[in-house]
């Protein structure tokens, strides 16, 4: 864990207020967990599927499976409370095994909280299992094979237990790449990127994962489906984009078929430095509209500049550039003649509107891209409360969604008296829109759940209100759920509801992720 | 109704044994109608919520909402069956009056068929009315308003009323175009190409119409749905995409937000000449997946070529200049920058694997490119049976697709003692696959819908086995529902048969198509 740098402990002190520091957490064997409720027989039924070593219920086991990893979820683990830990931990190696545990948990109401990287940011790990006979963890890290890859269509067919990692080395050996880089990359699986419809850092040249998934195999408790037969179809509803941000909640994919690229020759990301936020994002909205659309596209707002957060690695090192105007990072992948057209073209898009090429800071983003996320453990310890959350809207409502998340967060927090600093990025584009991501840190309150509870709350009724979507690339979660039933409506959650009685008729599938427990 | 070439009829007699004319179909008061069903207070009901202008009972008006455009549906009538024929028209002006209709009908099992341009060319328009008390088509051509346009964000909110010539002048006189020119474009409506998932000429550049919808507004029998907060979001699974291709079975779209672009500066057409289909394909290919992508890219096989339905209007006009090889069409739309650059790296591929450009070619496939199915009237006057199917796979699997599917028709037919002409042409493309449009012509037979019924269901299931969807953008309507339910199985089926229980509790949508009546 890379520990704080004084600079920022510093900095935490005179600008949050951060005045006592709780320090790293105890260790997992401290942690409570609640006692194991599955019966007996149910045990011995799944132990017989997946094979007996395929069975964990150690201390170890199930508290490394207890929730996700979004800043409530470490805040309690650090608290000892892990009441949402599962009985037990699965292994299942094969489709037919996942298939036969979903049956067996389903005729004795065990519910089931698929696992992959356990990555979640949006309580997609905590089920409401109190209703059932207990509650298991599939954890997909065996099934973690590259089944087939047909160069002609440029698709892999890989299992959903793989990583990030894992699923481009396969694929790099024979000269293949996914694209899909989000910062949960190192940990997160592609079942998983396909059930929370995850985006990466380099969508704007390879696309979100939703848009990279061609076919699918789905194990759900009544029964199998094998979709894609085709890229596109009018075959009726697309249900690829049903069970696409289904969140575990009808079914677990077993595997699925992906879109591949040759490994770029050339990678080049650059960082360009706008006069102003508005200024940026109007860089941003003329190459998603007009092209050429460079391969990763991010835009921190003044604060997120100043801060130097688009590269992490240099928090108060003083090596950010100054702190004037706003960064932007334009990387381009592909072959060498692909990168040159677009570039020389992207290039003189951006120096007609304004920007101005900052020396060094596209290589310091690529070095510390994914590095984020693991800081957040040492600001915990050092007594600040740091988190993000992130929307999507079209071009024209943008701006007042800005303004208006950033207002609630400044104020819930402000009243709570823990004033916060907001910092904000556009990092994934399209013709008619783009996200935010907020990254929000303060002083913790004494109960630091709460707190952020709060401030989500008032961060999340913003969104609604400014006419964002409650999550570009999070998901649903537990904790977004009830926006997301504003946002769709009864209906829309009644016909969700009939699809999940469909393929999950006990409901055991993740309850109460995604959609309320009736 | 263009007349035939003389060197069209001399083909059709020594080429595929044409001996007799059935000649032009008679007046329209000689259909024989089914005695309508409506009882008279829901008649009655209906004329009060949208009107009684708005309420259609003539001959004419309940021919003209029989059936669709697919062959058998043009020889049924002419041979005066109208068996499917609605028992009125009724014209809705706004969304409410929609919503009206759908409870007022749900509430006295009155069946609903939507009714956009009338173009279905796979039974949308044939409802299996009978166990209901009465069959009413919902034509949507009064709700025909551009209601916002976006230009930040460059959507368009339309009715979807709207035929694509209607849609495309409004937009114009603001600049804009949505760039969606399928074939049916002169007739079909917007309401149309959403629910069917239509796909253009130009979908190389501008996407399929299910990938331009950002945004939707639905009535249903159980009440409405508004979709869309944003062009892509994390939050469940994309409703936009379960709607999209559900052929009036759920519901009505009564408006509906689209992409649209600036009207491009410069539009280009090429014809280009390839050694054979094989080699061609391979040149789409390596543009789809490499780019630059063209705006329009369309190849035909040796056959097509040779008998220059490419360009329909010139057919026997012996100016398709040879008939060697294959024609591709390679068509740039766009800003003058953006045309040359892409023109120019698209010149270097095609040149270099072995493309010749082909003068004019271009030219005289945008003038024709409505035209073909214009010609069927003419065509079945003359004895001929004429019709189109297509498919869509990866395109590992697209030569085996091609060879299986030519053979089952030309099988079928022969076996009928028709033996036929089979021409096809790949009019879309994805970096992972592509569509197939097969065109068959032979003599008429006795029964000419049995005989292509045998025809379609031999092609069919040669769609099947060799791995192609049972539709690139026909839709599935009562022709394809066999196989459709095969390619998304069972458990597929009953999704959909939930969804729509949810939307539709009564069943009045469109019954029987997309999905069978239980």
């Amino acid at each position: 864990m890379p520990e704080l740098p004084e600079q920022i402990r510093e900095l935490l002190a005179s600008g949050l207020g951060v005045d006592r520091a709780p320090g790293p957490p105890g260790p997992i064997s401290q942690v409570e967990l609640p006692e194991a409720r599955v019966p007996r027989d149910a045990a011995e039924a799944l132990r017989a599927i997946v094979g007996p070593d395929a069975v964990l219920d150690d201390q170890e086991a199930r508290v490394r499976h207890t929730r996700g990893k979004s800043t409530p979820d470490l805040l309690r683990l650090r608290a000892g409370d892990a009441a949402s830990a599962p009985d037990l931990v699965l292994l299942p190696g094969s489709h037919d095994e996942v298939l036969a545990v979903l049956r067996a948990c389903s005729e004795r109401r065990v519910a089931v909280v698929p696992f992959g990287g356990g990555s979640s940011v949006v309580g997609g790990l905590e089920p409401e299992a109190g209703g059932f006979a207990g509650l298991i963890a599939l954890d997909l890290r065996r099934m973690n094979a590259l089944l087939a890859l047909d160069e002609v269509s440029r698709a892999a067919t890989l299992e959903p237990g793989l990583r990030g990692p894992q699923a481009e080395a396969l694929l790099a050996e024979r000269g293949y790449t996914i694209g899909h880089f989000p910062q949960s990359f190192e940990y997160a699986t592609l079942g998983g990127f396909a059930a929370a419809r995850s985006s990466g850092q380099a969508s704007a040249g390879y696309g979100r994962f939703d848009e990279l998934v061609l076919a699918m195999r789905v194990a759900a408790p009544a029964g199998e489906l094998t979709l894609g037969r085709a890229p596109k179809s009018a075959a009726g509803p697309d249900l690829r984009q049903l069970m696409l941000g289904s969140e575990g909640a009808f079914g677990v994919i077993t595997s699925l078929s992906v879109a591949v690229r040759p490994v770029p020759e050339v990678r080049v990301y650059e960082g360009w430095r706008l006069p102003s936020f508005q200024d940026g994002v109007a860089v941003l909205r003329r190459l998603a509209q007009d092209g050429p659309l460079p391969t990763v596209l991010r835009l921190s707002d003044e604060t997120e500049t100043a801060l130097n957060l688009a590269r992490p690695g240099e928090i108060g090192s003083g090596g950010g550039g100054g702190s004037e105007g706003c960064l932007a990072i334009v990387g381009y992948e592909g072959t060498e003649s692909d990168v040159d057209a677009r570039r020389a073209r992207a290039t003189r898009v951006l120096s007609d509107m304004g920007a101005a090429e900052q020396p060094g800071a596209g290589g310091s983003w690529e070095r510390d891209r994914y590095r984020g996320p693991y800081l957040r453990d040492a600001l915990l310890d050092a007594g600040a409360l740091v988190e993000t959350l992130e929307t999507v809207s079209f071009w024209s409502a943008l701006p007042g969604l800005y303004d208006e998340v950033s207002v609630a967060l400044r104020r819930s927090l402000t009243e709570q008296g823990t004033p916060p600093v907001v910092l904000c990025h556009v990092s994934h584009v399209y013709p008619s829109g783009a996200s935010l991501y907020f990254t929000v840190a303060s002083a913790q309150a004494d109960d630091p759940v709460a707190q952020w509870r709060v401030a989500k709350a008032a961060a999340s009724d913003a969104i609604r209100t400014a006419g964002g979507s409650i999550t570009h690339h999070h998901g649903v979660g537990i904790d977004h759920r009830d926006w997301y039933a504003r946002e769709i409506g009864q209906l829309g959650i009644d016909v969700l509801r009939a699809v999940k009685a469909t393929l999950d008729p006990a409901g055991i599938m993740n309850p109460g992720v995604l959609l309320p427990l009736r």
